[in-house]
């Protein structure tokens, strides 16, 4: 695997540092979006960063390990949601219109034959994974083509920014028994109410992860992680991240799901991180603790737990306004404002 | 003073949960938006709220109490950042810009003679404030022009959505005075930084308030306490406030001076709260404290510490967004997606 470009870079980090502080407001006071402002720079390596055709690809699968009752929802809501995300009725067709943001949608292995539909990315693996509580997921070559597959939507973006969504019923599983087993933290405090669980439904999902985990306790290299525990959608983002950051975009990573995507491409290639916008701390509940385990900060907390890239999309316009004052405000000097005195 | 039309309507309530519910989502999983929803919806008193011509006026006036060295930064800023308001170089023109609100700047009370400039709102009461240190900071009559100013300045706004900002050498004293004195906190955990204090520079500001509030002990009334403490721009931004309310606009409250500004605001007329959205929680140490003094919870938290209506600018596209998926999302049946089965 080609290793990521670094975004490291202490002249243009002086650089922009500068030009941050010298803007006219006192040093600090744009708080997050400075460091935002900053970050772009280097992931662009410019002190004057643009944001290009921003895109949103939502990647959808279902899984075999819903045959073990972890979600609320049927799976057939997975090709349902993909059909109302082709009708432009949901919540990210709303906030990504909303926000100027292209999006595309990839069936990566969703349990539906959607016939040819020219708006639908074809990117299926397979009808849906296996069940995890019985056998991995996916082979290892399945888990490779999606990875491949990944690479090769993000080379049908042109723009240098790009969101991370996903649909899949039963993907909070997949996404729990992903963190569990590259973090170390107990099962119990990866796994949440997903779509909506009741206590006694998320005691039961934590119980099937559980017995997984005890399943494939050889397992331990991240794709073989991705490979047992994954769902077809995580893979392919897998690949999509690390192509996107090979590209040197600004890569808008959502909740829990996509963060689970994340985890595994930054064990491949932890530079990744430096790429990634963390755009909000989902209610799922182990999502707070995966961004700690990743030691980074999200940019929003709105209680949001419904995926399909929607806290990507709304963390848009912050990141928007990063680059925008770093761009447009005036200088102390060309304003003439007095500096601080004291 | 004419009582604010209330928002509460337990029929509206329940049709805008039974149509923020049906949405294709699990119930509840847009959080923070779900709320803003409902919330603008009772506003307007409709299950279609739309938000229409979104202004901003930034409130500026200077602070006699200056002279007791309570700020990082001379107060010539004042006049010379509204000049870079005019000019379109601050950070609120920036992000005004980007989110499509119209800006407006008033001059309720700034030490500079900017001549005649149709852009700028002159509503002047006096070339800044006199020091509490010593004396009264306004009149009576002084506060009371600034309230009606305010309230005429919301008679030439036509959308409804108003963002209330600020710009004023010195208002943070003034505000962390004004939060004591309606909310009980000890002085010291009112004061903070402002534009950049040294832990040297809090702590003489945090004497010269104890020593202003032992010198006026005996004002306790509201509109007493903002005559005694207030600043011209926080005057005239309780009025626009009350007015604002009064003509059922949603209110964008920034950080802690607007804030300020509304708890005034709200001990005079307590019904205002259910018409702000509270845009975000600033860096200014006193803010978080004086929110929950309100029983109010931010949608941002972004360590902004820059006032200028800033926060209430960005927090735009989540207003936006909680409309705009209350009307634009299918539902269950439009779309026909199943629903949640456990």
């Amino acid at each position: 695997m080609q290793t990521l470009p670094s975004t490291q870079n202490a002249a243009l980090a002086a650089q922009l540092e500068f030009a941050i502080n010298d803007k006219t407001k006192p040093p600090g006071s744009l708080g997050r979006l400075e460091q935002l402002a900053l970050q772009i720079g280097l992931i662009q390596q410019t002190t004057t960063p643009e944001l290009v055709a921003p895109a949103m690809i939502i990647f959808a699968g279902d899984h075999g390990v819903v045959a073990e009752g972890v979600s609320a929802f049927p799976q057939d809501v997975t090709w349902q949601m993909v059909e109302n995300f082709l009708a432009g009725g949901a919540a990210i067709n709303v906030f990504a219109r909303q926000n100027g943001i292209a999006l595309h949608i990839a069936d990566t292995g969703v349990n539906h034959d959607f016939g040819v539909r020219p708006a639908l990315w074809n990117t299926k693996v397979a009808p849906g994974t296996r069940n995890f509580a019985k056998v991995a997921a996916m082979s290892a070559q399945q888990c490779e083509t999606a990875i491949q597959n990944g690479r090769a939507l993000i080379a049908d973006i042109s723009g240098n920014v790009i969101g991370f969504g996903e649909m899949g019923i039963g993907n909070t599983t997949s996404a729990a028994a992903i963190m569990h087993k590259l973090t170390g933290i107990p099962v119990a405090d990866c796994v949440g109410a997903g779509t909506g669980l009741s206590a006694q439904g998320i005691s039961h999902k934590q119980s099937v992860i559980e017995a997984a985990v005890a399943l494939h306790a050889h397992v331990q290299d991240p794709l073989d992680v991705l490979a047992h525990f994954g769902g077809f959608e995580i893979a392919t983002m897998v690949g999509a991240m690390l192509e996107a950051a090979q590209r040197r975009m600004v890569l808008l990573i959502d909740g829990f799901i996509v963060s689970s995507a994340l985890l595994v491409a930054a064990r491949l290639q932890p530079t990744i991180l430096d790429y990634c916008v963390f755009s909000h701390q989902s209610d799922e509940s182990g999502h707070a603790r995966m961004l700690a385990a990743l030691q980074v900060q999200p940019v929003l907390k709105l209680d949001l737990r419904l995926g399909e890239g929607t806290g990507a999309a709304l963390v848009y316009p912050m990141v928007q306004a990063a680059v925008n004052f770093l761009n447009q405000m005036a200088t102390f000097s060309s304003a003439q404002v007095s500096e601080k005195s004291q």
